[in-house]
């Protein structure tokens, strides 16, 4: 029973970590669908997040079975009962991902973003791919220093983020009102990618130390 | 002792019911200080969120307790796990309408949206506040049959969403990028707020029949 149950919660953290595995495969294939305007990877990406879907209803199954029939206690317990919140906001991160993908779909073949904002967006997929890489650690190691590191990304994703508020309004921006509006959501899904992997690591902190979640 | 269980899970059902009204009021709040430039009342919207942002940690930590202490099952033990999802949801429709009021602030003492968009914000204020009004129903009442109800308020938000991008992308927008960038995002909050609401009545759904989620 014991054994079996140790092997229950292992399977949680599993899913979580496939869950984030996946999440950073999608947001590296929408950012390359979106700066290469690959209609091909867009559509793997939209595809993909069925997966990502599947494994969040699989961890509120599994936490949800330990639960009635394990009785979890302590860290056991916030694990059982986070890992659904922790599920909730990789599947989320998994959505934004396809908005990204979608918006390229959208526009093919039309290029979905202006040659100079290029590079703003290659940076932002960078950072958005380290703070879901950071986020699997943290779930797989508990590590919980790692989380400290994450910080920088989300940072520099609401700096990207601030900084194309100032070329879409500059007086240079040439693109016209909808694409404007195209760059600008675009960006805002990359910086809620941030603040999700944020959470999550947040929610890790917790389970680990019992300390009050910092929302 | 099963008193005891039976009110714990009424105190569950409680704390959800009373996130949906304070939900209620935020978006009501926020539609009006919009709709009017009322910096008073956009700083009630943003200061009442941590109730709302408290009552989510208390429906957790309830659920927690529960889930430890008495093992519950079949349609107890989908609220106890859901609750921590609705909950979720219900505090991140909170957060939406904190963006909208605080994109009143930050634009106040001028007006946030241009009057020939008043109507339609109004409208969607109108939507936001009945379907959430339809959610704490559904939670309250567990009648399902309400939850066909919201779906037309939803479809509602979806439209206007669909109808303002084409005033803003229209040869007649005379309000410039930035203005489009704003209501663009304001709609877009709108939209995403009857999303949520959707998601917790099928939750509710699920809670009730034990049918598979549907997402």
């Amino acid at each position: 029973m014991r054994e079996d149950y140790t092997n229950q919660l292992a399977s949680i953290n599993e899913g979580l970590v496939s869950m984030a595995d996946l999440v950073g495969k999608a947001i590296r294939g929408a950012t390359d669908a979106l700066l290469e305007d690959d209609l091909a990877i867009a559509e793997q990406v939209i595809a993909g997040d069925e997966r990502i879907n599947e494994l969040n209803a699989e961890v509120e199954e599994m936490s949800a079975r330990i639960a009635a029939l394990q009785a979890p206690v302590a860290t056991d317990l916030r694990l059982v009962m986070g890992a659904i919140r922790m599920a909730t906001s990789l599947e989320r991160m998994g959505d934004l991902a396809v908005h990204i993908a979608k918006q390229v779909r959208l526009r093919y073949p039309n290029p979905s973003i202006p040659a100079e904002l290029k590079d703003t967006f290659s940076q932002m997929g960078e950072a958005a791919s380290q703070i879901v890489a950071q986020t699997g650690e943290v779930i797989s190691s508990r590590d919980t220093t790692l989380a400290d590191n994450m910080k920088k990304y989300d940072d520099a994703l609401d700096r990207l983020h601030r900084e194309l508020f100032t070329v879409v309004l500059s007086e240079n921006w040439s693109h016209g009102v909808e694409a404007a509006i195209d760059v600008t959501l675009l960006s805002r899904f990359y910086e809620r990618f941030g603040d999700h992997a944020v959470s999550v690591a947040r929610r890790v902190i917790h389970i680990v130390t019992g300390e009050p979640y910092a929302k």
